[in-house]
């Protein structure tokens, strides 16, 4: 695929690289945080924050007065990184652990988006990403809300998938060694809503809250 | 604390930001992942890996070869960013939702670890950072192994905290509104160990595997 490009390709554990299409968007779609690394007077700053994906777009949000958001928004080179820690992975030896993980980067300019349908699309793909059904139950954006949001997409054109799954792989002279090798597999898991304090009396929980579930599966039951 | 300069001074939210040592280091002890931001010929990247601290500084590692370690072997600035998701906040209005979190971030001139024992120390510190207790139980690195390794020290100097907790904030008039309002809290959990496949018959599960515990409390019963 054309997302592979010297600065996308994986040059470390080149085996453990991916830049199909599906792989990638499974590793996004997943995801509640990404990472974003954008650059200030030479400083690279790297902050959390959710997305949302409409095809192969990606889209960020946040206040028009952020720092983060105002450097991008001239069009300034991004990258934007999704990670899922699946499990510790313990060697034999210091020098072989690893992680299992999955991990999404994608380069790229990010642009302001200032189309209004465009706009309404990519926040309503934000909120319904962290939340599958949320949008359609919510007060939307007011006109001074979406004023006071700025709003960026960043093609997902030159970008790279990486990961790494299974047990250790040891020096064949380690497995005559009697530590202990395995894996420590980890889970974000979901628990029991917590209903606002101030809630009215007589509000149901909706069925996007007691149904929630990532597409990997992770949920409440 | 002199960790707030005007680059690391939290502008988004002021009052969610704190410059305290005891914080920062609590976040970044928690932490399994980083993501490590670097700039190379213009474009950021930010790639997840692992850490360790000793007092004051951050630890990286990786092997010679990698591009990252390569672009900060100069002394090149970085921002390492650690993340910990805690919940999803629904808000009654959509512009109102967000997430609670801890996060860490630190700014710095990452440099190479030259000295053998800093090193032998960065790798140990590394290591019992994501598994306490498991140094002691691993084969050490070799010559040839340290050799292939390159080692990374960022002083946390320059660095802030932002941490969100609590319920959604919605406007006053939006608590009239019947919409559903609270928190998802999200977690991260420690499943059972497997074995190595090929691990050798009668090598008993070591007592910092099954007893496995994030600062937080996370972890295996």
């Amino acid at each position: 695929m054309s997302m592979a490009t010297p600065r996308s390709t994986v040059r470390r554990l080149p085996g453990r690289g991916s830049y199909d299409r599906g792989v990638l968007n499974a590793i996004l779609d997943e995801g509640l945080v990404c990472h974003v690394g954008f650059v200030v007077g030479g400083q690279p700053y790297v902050i959390p924050t959710t997305y949302g994906r409409r095809g192969a777009q990606l889209y960020l949000h946040g206040s028009a007065a952020s720092r983060m958001l105002k450097a991008m928004r001239g069009g300034i080179p991004v990258c934007v990184t999704v990670t899922h820690l699946d499990g510790l992975v313990l060697a034999r030896s210091a020098f072989h652990h690893s992680m299992n993980y999955r991990s999404a980067v994608v380069l790229g300019i990010a642009q302001e988006v200032v189309d209004p349908e465009e706009r309404w699309a990519a926040l309503r793909a934000i909120v319904d990403h962290v939340v599958p059904g949320r949008w359609d139950e919510v007060r939307p954006p007011s006109e001074s809300e979406l004023r006071a949001t700025l709003v960026l997409r960043l093609a997902i054109d030159e970008a790279s998938a990486k990961i790494r799954t299974g047990p250790p792989v040891d020096d064949d002279a380690d497995y005559a060694l009697t530590f202990w090798a395995g894996e420590l597999p980890m889970r974000t898991t979901v628990l029991p809503p917590i209903a606002d304090p101030l809630l009215a009396s007589g509000i149901r929980v909706p069925t996007h809250v007691t149904g929630y579930r990532r597409p990997n599966g992770a949920g409440l039951d």
